[in-house]
């Protein structure tokens, strides 16, 4: 049962899990621009304190390279847990994020979510570097 | 030793390693907002495969309350390692994030970052809920 | 208000969250060994999908030198959450970590962590390196 | 192209970046036990400041179930990295971690690991649950 296995894809506008990137369609070799990614765009995930998405990592698969390197590792960390009570805490922390990346060659944009409750969900975006 | 002696900071218009937070002032309870946390928006961080800004993690203190809320850990892992030598990769990842959050109370919203060569820096910025 | 203000210290044999770190007292320059950081070794912490141990963070402060390193960062991410219900999932991870180092001089072992209701505790430990 | 297509398997008493997981291979439920997940145990993977093992992610996929759990994530963060250059530091974080997790059900437990040149290598070990 390889990890893969585990990993789920979905059409994000029909599927609150399926996480969104968005990001330039091309960019300049070296100009740095940025890559947002996020979870329930279109329709909105939970966010209490036993269900939330907990993490999203974006990685990129460069055209022609064998190797995926990753450009960020982002845990949304804060969703109601209080001493009073589940959900009756200060803070909530969304799932989406945005980061700056410099890129030196065409590829593709991949983001690793997870749910707490609903597991491993991947989305990709085709990028072109000139 | 604790770790508070290692926690440095300084003016971000100064010392490049100060991180810097933005975010509105005041907002509403319960209202989404943005939070962006980075390090070298005035004077540039190096972003090398061995000098680089690791992470940024996003606290939040509310006022009159005991403990503080971890909002967000994210982490910026490309810095252009590559099997053709250091610095000859094809990604780089800038220290800078933004976050999504919702408060249900005033408090002070606090970041602190890792260099890999200069440790850790950090910063605050106070923020009303009305 | 720092970060500094909300890293809370106590004796672990009387409170639950402050951390403990095992390790040797002396090792030798570039040997590997295990440093051991944990939560509820004495009084056990629970571990519901509603209160748990987020993570550790080890860090180390080289005596005599100006910039704390990071060691590791390890998240305790199962935590009995699932779709019948909170606490009812196949899976929980208990807030202990084992990470082996290898240090070039002497300093101090630091742990921080953190609880999703109680916030940030820390503890700290010397070591000889010969 | 899937973050699937990057992540890439081999023998690991043959291929240094290989990950093995070790458990018991049958537990009580609810009973604590010890993961260890690490690379390098046959053929040690470099750890030097341009080239190393930077995480560790173990998770777990019940048997019979849909969704795939996350038990931890260990980054390991100590490279030698230093202001007097590169490998100089005082301090490096071998590319293994221990764990201890409580499952209620059999599966298989996968570890995904990251080399900061060479991408994402898995490994997988089933575990029975009495
Ligand atoms: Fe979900
Ligand atoms: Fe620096
Ligand atoms: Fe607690
Ligand atoms: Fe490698």
């Amino acid at each position: 049962m390889a990890i893969a296995d585990g990993i789920q894809t979905a059409d994000w506008k029909a599927e609150k899990h399926a996480p969104v990137i968005e990001s330039p369609d091309t960019v300049k070799s070296g100009e740095k621009f940025s890559i947002s990614a996020s979870v329930g765009k279109e329709i909105p995930h939970p966010n209490t304190t036993e269900h939330f998405i907990s993490w999203i990592q974006v990685y990129f698969r460069p055209e022609g390279e064998k190797f995926t390197i990753q450009l960020a590792d982002s845990q949304f960390t804060a969703h109601g847990a209080s001493a009073k009570g589940a959900n009756e805490g200060s803070a909530l922390t969304e799932p989406a994020v945005t980061v700056d990346v410099k890129l030196k060659t065409s590829g593709t944009i991949q983001a690793l979510s997870y749910c707490n409750i609903h597991g491993l969900w991947e989305a990709e975006k085709k990028i072109t570097v000139s």
